[in-house]
């Protein structure tokens, strides 16, 4: 129905900072907000503030990992219980529901900071306990006691919930009661935790997929010889051990399709609702993720570096729009960044998209079957500063910084704190095995791309008080408002000019006594 | 009394840019407000928030060059007269007296936007009219005529002014009316214009300097030769054209030496006015200013580009304390930015500088003679978007825009936009008249020159809510706030770890068909 964009890359492969990208439109070195946990500065704008401008509403229904800057509120005086506070401590959205999905408690508390809507939901519909989303939503059952999500070893056995009330049909039947209560033009971030780990689904979707359905991990000795030390570091992780045993992967892998194929059946759902209601006409659809997932490819687990698997993502985008008809059902091979639907849901709100502030581009060319001048290179990055991987590496946490660029062909990944950077070449090497900076060899394309992210690190991000179109008319105003300075005598331009400087003396006060 | 640091480059050569660097410790291209009249993002953090929360008051006297962010303000619900409001639009300063100094009146208004106080003054003074900024402090007399100082033709007049009642001395008033009835701890921002155009002094200022004080204009054929199309497009400018003239320099510069002079005189004013109130022992004092003045030089005026005369600024830091005692009275060759004010201020008020907001370094290490590890390069930026020049050279505003880095020898100039880079060799051509770039030679150089600018571009300028200390401290944290993932059967780690996710199931739900 739409076109799928087949090298859609995130702005930074971990959900928060990869969600602060989608939000703002721009890099992760742009908003500031790097890593999961890392406030979104206050004032940041957002697709919330560039869309009601428009107006379109902007509205959130389950996960954005956004941490308020309650520093930054509190100095600027913004409460959150105000509108605009609430939207800044939301990264620009309006909450029709947040849930994170991850209602994990320790001894200091739940890692989500707020209470859990869908713990009240299963409470409601008699699962019971403090936190119903661990011990039923993300827990199956062995021998009378929970088996918890948490352990992979749990992974093939079904949630103990029944199917319709596990996290994503919830946050399916909140978008539809949303969509049935809401009126006039809106945006909707919809936004589903799974396949997100704890790793356990509900029947029937737990036995789906077996075994036979896991395919080979992508990984080759060569990777280990003489590693990057970052990439060497992150392979010695708890996840990536825990992906190097193929236990993990055939008791996970097959969850994880099987939470997939749920989402799938789910936007099923959304789409049925849309053509029951006739509004599917009216909707554009877009299916992406905020990163991509190892699963014990390159040895490694979840996402955080930038090989294909982790920093690539899926999309998808729906437009009804008849002007879309002439690329509806194909794919399109331009690189296309995550920063890029901001810009194209200003575009698609029947704005023009502020390129001052935000740093992608609208992809509604390539939906018209256009072939707009495009940009040469895609940009990721990842802060680790936090991680224990910087700790094992003694970076401060300014050095623990890492940089992709990728022109299609070459990848290249620079690594602050001294180290070498990566290269590959996806070409002749698809699979990102040879990294072909380990050699001396390849200096001409590690030159050619190092020059790439200097260009992008000299990008102009935060002149966002003044538009391109501002500064076109702001050129040469300063006479119009009255300067008119470096003149000699004033015989340099029309007498009316320097009217304003001539006329009688008032009163003489010049003690002008050039002999002293 | 102090140390004068001989190597000190403002981060943009121009005054609105340049003021904000200093205001905000943090480079053009952090805080976006890249030239005059760009407003300056709300929220960006100041010099006044980093002091306050020392307990240090933040007072403006005199020029800002702050243009409020009107409309980030109102999108936060921020009003110019509540006191967060009025310091977001004051760059974070308290406003004892603010005044621009240039009190221009065109056809569309005035060029400062508020009513200038210093006019005010005037006319209590007897002063008549609505302008006697311009028509007495900035203008002599001429056959019963107002000779404005707008021309360079009177510059050599004695401005029409009583000098105790020129902008200078009442901003010293001002200053020590501000000392008299403030108390406790603050940081004042004495901010004089002069000696800005109008170049015009009263007397007897006027004719201290004569034609013969007038040194020879750093210039050569040879930068007139083949010259970077943007050097090439500033000396064809009007005030370059100016200043080209001998009878112009002639003029204008004994006039600026006269304003400078005044400047010297009211300074020592103030510096009486804290030793006769025997304060001067508990008060800091650094000299420095926005920006430097070709007039003629280069075959330019004003400033805007990145030779010596334009770039450079004079500083000098008097600090008062007995640790100080070692490097008072010498120079320091140090590369030293006006960032690096911010920086020291914060230090000087006893707090610990916040090195993820604040760009600069504090500056006290050399003040007590130690050599602390330095920076290697400076960086300064030149945003001439919305410039005639640009509009000659058919750029887009994104597109106008210079990067200096300078490692204390080698000067090179970036210009976005597509054009060759300028470089100068300030050990053997210390006047900067041969741009080393013309040629193909000094590739390593400028390849080298090019790894700093990269390396600057990839900084970490906008994680602002996260110090590296914070950083420190989440290490390891998430363990500690319940998420315990990647763990194949919970053996990994201590039992007592996993408890929270054992327990007996409360009920039943989940349908394990293995077969099906």
């Amino acid at each position: 129905m739409g076109v799928r964009f087949t090298n859609a890359y995130v702005q930074s492969p971990i959900c928060g900072a990869s969600r602060m990208c989608f939000y703002t439109g721009r890099y992760a070195s742009s908003h500031g907000a790097q890593w999961n946990g890392f406030p979104l500065r206050v004032g940041e704008q957002t697709m919330g503030d560039h869309l009601r401008k428009l107006g379109m509403a902007c509205w959130l229904i389950g996960k954005t990992h956004m941490k308020a800057d309650a520093e930054g509120m509190a100095r600027l005086g913004l409460s959150a219980d105000s509108q605009i506070g609430a939207r800044q401590a939301e990264c620009g959205f309006d909450t029709w529901i947040r849930d994170d999905g991850l209602w994990a408690q320790g001894p200091d508390g739940f890692y989500d900071e707020k209470r859990s809507p869908y713990n009240e939901y299963l409470n409601a519909k008699g699962y019971e306990g403090e936190n119903p989303w661990a011990d039923y939503a993300n827990a199956g059952v062995d021998d009378d006691q929970i088996a918890s999500g948490w352990m992979f070893r749990n992974a093939d056995k079904p949630a103990n919930i029944r199917e319709e009330d596990s996290e994503t049909p919830w946050l399916t039947n909140e978008t539809i009661a949303f969509m049935e209560q809401t009126k006039g033009p809106w945006c909707a971030h919809v936004s589903y935790i799974k396949p997100h780990w704890p790793y356990i689904v509900p029947a029937p979707y737990h036995n789906m997929y077996g075994k036979n359905h896991v395919p080979q991990a992508k990984r080759s000795a060569v990777e280990r010889e003489n590693p990057h030390p970052v990439f060497g570091a992150y392979m010695e992780n708890k996840i990536a051990q825990a992906f190097q045993r193929d236990e993990v992967r055939e008791k996970v892998i097959p969850a994880y399709m099987g939470l997939i194929k749920q989402c799938d059946d789910q936007l099923g759902r959304l789409l049925d609702h849309l053509e029951q209601t006739d509004t599917l006409k009216d909707t554009m659809i877009v299916l992406t993720s905020d990163h991509g997932d190892y699963l014990g490819d390159h040895w490694l687990g979840e996402k955080d570096l930038f090989h294909e698997p982790s920093v690539k993502i899926p999309m998808i985008i729906f437009d009804p729009r008849a002007q879309a008809d002439a690329a509806r059902g194909t794919t399109c091979d331009a690189l296309v960044e995550s920063v890029d639907l901001a810009a194209t849901f200003v575009e698609a709100a029947g704005g023009e998209v502020p390129d001052h502030i935000i740093e992608g581009r609208s992809l509604l060319p390539w939906l018209r079957g256009e072939t707009p001048d495009w940009r040469d290179y895609a940009i990721s990055e990842y802060d680790y500063s936090a991680t224990p991987q910087a700790v094992k590496l003694g970076l401060a946490p300014r050095d623990a910084r890492l940089f992709m660029v990728f022109d299609g062909r070459y990848k290249l990944i620079h690594a602050e704190g001294g180290f070498r950077p990566m290269l590959f070449d996806t070409q002749t090497d698809p699979d990102e095995f040879d990294d072909l900076a380990k050699g001396d060899s390849h200096a001409e394309q590690i030159e050619r791309l190092y020059g790439m992210l200097a260009q992008w690190g000299r990008r102009m991000s935060q002149r966002v008080t003044r538009s391109e179109q501002d500064i076109i008319n702001m050129r040469g105003r300063s006479g119009r408002l009255g300067v008119l300075p470096f003149m000699y005598d004033g015989s340099e331009v029309p007498e009316e000019l320097t009217q304003k400087y001539r006329g009688p003396v008032g009163q003489v006060y010049a003690k002008d006594d050039p002999d002293t």
